[in-house]
């Protein structure tokens, strides 16, 4: 069959965001199966409607339930609040939908359990939104380093850093308050273990700091409340033939708007990258002349896979948006029985189970290991 | 009418940013009509058939006048080789449809002057793309020099370069022909002449000096062939108010790659920007405390509007296809008699009239003004 | 009297360095006693008569305990290896010296605190040479910390990397043997604390990991040696009033060759300075205009002093040599009884107790405090 | 002879510059005759006295003829202004006395053409101040270029702005009078020029244009006087070899405080360089693996000499002053019948007829040659 059913679970700004990667994704790739739009499932019925008719979907419900039993729905974008995710995603694989679940998987590492087990047992595609692999820079990075380019990695250092908490202004809020998990490390740590999977492996070990930059904040009545979560969290990784690193999160961090830094040392170089610039990577080689050693700044450009498939010249510029899009392709080519790269429920019960191993450790103030029978 | 019927003419590069555009531009911003993807047209009717399905075009024709008669069709986009702008804008404006033509105007003088009075007669609206001028920094710089932001502008650098030209193995090609034109006059100037415009100003006279790196270049007999156009070009500029300035472009600087640099220098600060590094622009006030007076490096942000649309947290990056969108979104609300910030076919001909001072400049060597009545 | 009389010990790079500085401060700052260049002692007779010649002292001398019993030296420069630190200081402080001393105090914590204590049972000056805090892009830090130019401060992150144990091929030497101590630790850590102490603050708690990028290196007879100590060495601190840190130091880092990052981070911005780029520092405001946020890139300059003493005109640069100068010049006013910021033996013991707190930690993998009675 | 007998006419910033490099020569370079401070002339016999204390001279006058009589003095130093170097430079060689005068020459061709002369028919070394090509960064693109690591050059952009006349409050003063000469023209043009004839060689032909920002200025009485200089300076310059390029120059542009900005392009890459961030270089190289190309960021290393002669590690940094050093080094090189690389007088006068060029073409609004014979 040429095309392919549509569904879509919430149309906030990420289900915005996999609207445009269903539609732009055939024009950019050319090969795929053509995504047909066929219902957008929010809530609300009336934002349903109007958003359905802006993405260009066919029908909308306000009961996402709906989207299962159509049988003109093929697969399955999850874009609702985190805690829906295991339910959802469930449903959808039970009912034999491909699944394109936004991350993290859920709050608790039962129901992630569930999710991933849900996939075990499914035929169906199930994989995480988790859309900066994607860029071709990155993806470039893991070229490089697979071809030994800085020899045997030894230390790595992550940052993610930006700063919606930062200022002392902003009220009390649900993102302060224990229920809504720990701060700083379920905001971001996700996102630099997907890279670090990606590039070079998944952690063994950690030792965490959090802290609060700020004790209290003012709530509506103009009272203050305690502040219960971590808006900064400071990791020490250690991961398999002895590489060592750090993986340093904030969101309290003043003028990071979407840091994401990436620091990488081998045997025979080095690698730097920062989403901030995320259209470029910096590569040192020990091997260069002695005298001319220095960090190229590489701009991606055709050769740096897929970036053809979106612009002809180099150095003009892909946006995150874009990166959904290969995202996307890369689900249709999982789809196809063809080798796509992505995050699976598999790897991403890895970088939940990190996650809480880093929560432990916060809690014992001890090392912990990442067991993979947690 | 909530939709509006799309044609589109060519179906390389920019007809598939055409098409990314005319298909993301409802998602993203929402409150336009509905593009209606109608017909394709491209010279070669295999090709054309299967971008029509690649793209989501209903049909797919051979002959572009096809998309003339089609009353389903209300918007034209045309991406065909530059020759054809002039011939296919004109009857399509005679037709009563609206035209999306992408720069330059056309190879001629004569030729983009038919264009602007073909469009000053016609109730349709006729704009150039020019989607530089799109990018959320661009438009913040505009908004910032517009509130006086580093007081009068006093001087102007412009740099566009890029290395596509720069190999010295590069065989003899139909751009080192001088029917192709003056070179990299012709490939970048109207570039920073649009972005001037809609920053500071038009260009009233000129003085350039242009230069061939290669005088020779080889060809597929074995033998060599010299090269007829130029790869660099270098002008000093003035602008009215005694603005002074220089606008510098090469296609054979190594290590360029879709360097777009501005410095716009005023009485009370500086701005900067490089497309290379697109999404930030560097801000310098005067006013600011001594002693912290430096460079502000401020990344687009959702406060930058259109940036809002794509995304909603700073720092994450648009591309350049999605200047593309925005530069359709302005189209539409041109259709829709609102304010669309574009370049027309008025200002796409002063722009042009520039570029041909420029080479008279260089072939009498002497400052040329551009003339309104040329 | 107008002259002050100068012994140095030692004549490598460090000892170059304070020759060159004691040469320097009198017309760079004007104001100083004169300093008269008196002795130079270095264990090799050859050399220490060749440098005194070429560094412009009177006498050389093979016996540096010469200097303690000339009159004629006021102030003793100590550059000889680390183990010597503590018999030079003490016996110079005994003989009624003042003494600037090479960072870091001694290999043993017992040492540095009988330093300490010569230093207090002496009434000349004793300082450490810690020169990067002498550089007026940090000094101009630490005022803008101190005016709350960013607020109040919640969380650091200090780096610092050199690539010059990064090559696999690098022979086993002293270095690699746990003699030598611990490694990137002892070479890199000192320096941040200093700038930490000067900045923000001293430690109070430190959990560290230390990493080995190779087990092994060649010796000269052909054989592999088990490396004894860690390039690598990466800690999380806590200060007090809650701010939490990281210290990361790296002795394998390739491409980074005198690299001291530092991010500040306030309620209210935020700072940043890499030693590579020295001559600038990095400031963000929370309270700019929105939509012009960002980090200014802020040149040194006259205003930032001693920059002035040096160069008329801002942006011209000053180098490493320049700050020991400033140092020579600090300590001049310490010895003058007026206000010269240095970092005395006191601050010195508790930087080093740090580092020492640190090596417990990896030891024992455990949180340690940072004890004053250690 | 072991020493060499200074003598300093002028104390102020060059004056200091100058005697900074008087005294560290000897204690850098190790090789050179000992420099001996002999006397320091400036008008004000009370500063004379002064500096000459705080500098190290032995004497002072305020008679600069005083020098020429002194047969203990061997070189000197002209860092008087520039009205007067031509007669202080021609009087010290009549008296064969080696001469070191700042740059640039003189106001006027004839008298550039008398110390030229004047050099010519001494024995004696006349060099002249052009520090910034010995800083190792731009020491070492010459030896990059000579390698041909670049190709065969073919194009070459120069800028250098400062902001010290950008303020539209600064009062009219002696530099906005015509009697001070064109303004940036000749403030600025001639380092570049001295930076192109190292590296590349001189000038044959150039196209300038002029702006002034501001109209009029405040005077001391509270009326307005009419500008009569150029803060703006922009030219078209052609080399031999069909080289073509552009020196830009301003004195009025926010933000710059000592930018020296090159762009060097090559049949096989490209060079980069600016001084504010003046330990480091650029370099594209067109035979890096394809995907992997990108300027490296080279920072200064012991590699790059003389940096070896100040620091023994990369990445530490020089600074302006150094410069002075290194220069002051050449000097006595040349002194010693060796190879010193510094811009002599006869280079000079071809820096400052390529200037006079310039003015001449914004006079007749036409390409002038740099004529040798002028």
């Amino acid at each position: 069959m040429d095309t392919i059913g549509v569904g879509l679970i919430g149309s906030g700004f990420m289900g915005k965001c996999h609207a445009l990667a269903w539609s732009a994704v055939k024009p950019v790739f050319g090969s795929n199966r053509t995504p047909h739009l066929v219902a957008l499932a929010d809530v609300d019925s009336d934002v349903a409607t109007k958003r359905a008719t802006e993405f260009g979907f066919e029908r909308a419900t306000a009961d996402w339930r709906d989207l299962l039993a159509d049988p003109a729905v093929d697969v399955i974008s999850i874009t609702a609040p985190n805690q829906f995710h295991a339910e959802m995603a469930i449903a959808a694989l039970g009912a034999g939908k491909h699944v394109w679940c936004e991350k993290p998987m859920a709050p608790t590492l039962d129901e992630a359990l569930a999710m991933r087990d849900a996939a075990a047992a499914s035929d169906a595609v199930a994989i995480l939104g988790y859309n900066y692999i994607q860029n071709p820079a990155i993806r470039h990075i893991a070229k490089l380093l697979g071809e030994g380019a800085i020899g045997r990695v030894s230390h790595v250092r992550f940052e993610m850093d930006e700063d919606f908490m930062a200022s002392p202004d902003a009220p009390f809020g649900w993102k302060h308050d224990a229920a809504s998990g720990y701060g700083a490390l379920d905001d971001f740590a996700v996102h630099p273990l997907s890279i670090l999977h990606v590039l070079i492996g998944d952690v063994r070990e950690v030792m965490i700091d959090m802290a609060k930059p700020f004790d209290d904040r003012a709530t509506a009545d103009g009272s203050r409340r305690a502040v219960e979560t971590y808006d900064v969290a400071s990791a020490l990784i250690r991961l398999d033939d002895g590489i060592s690193g750090t993986l340093l999160v904030s969101r309290a961090a003043w003028g990071r708007k979407g840091r994401l830094a990436i620091q990488i040392f081998g045997t025979h170089g080095a690698i730097l990258f920062d989403q901030e610039r995320g259209n470029e990577l910096q590569l040192y080689r020990s091997e260069d002349p002695v005298g001319e050693q220095g960090f190229r700044t590489v701009l991606t450009a055709p050769i740096h896979s897929p970036y053809d498939r979106f612009l002809p010249a180099p150095g003009h510029g892909l946006g995150f948006n874009d990166f959904k899009t290969i995202e996307c392709h890369e689900l249709l080519e999982c789809i196809a029985d063809r080798n796509g790269m992505t995050i699976d429920f598999d790897v991403g019960l890895t970088i939940e189970r990190t996650v809480h191993a880093m929560a432990r450790s916060f809690e014992t103030g001890q090392w912990q290991e990442v067991n993979p029978a947690d």
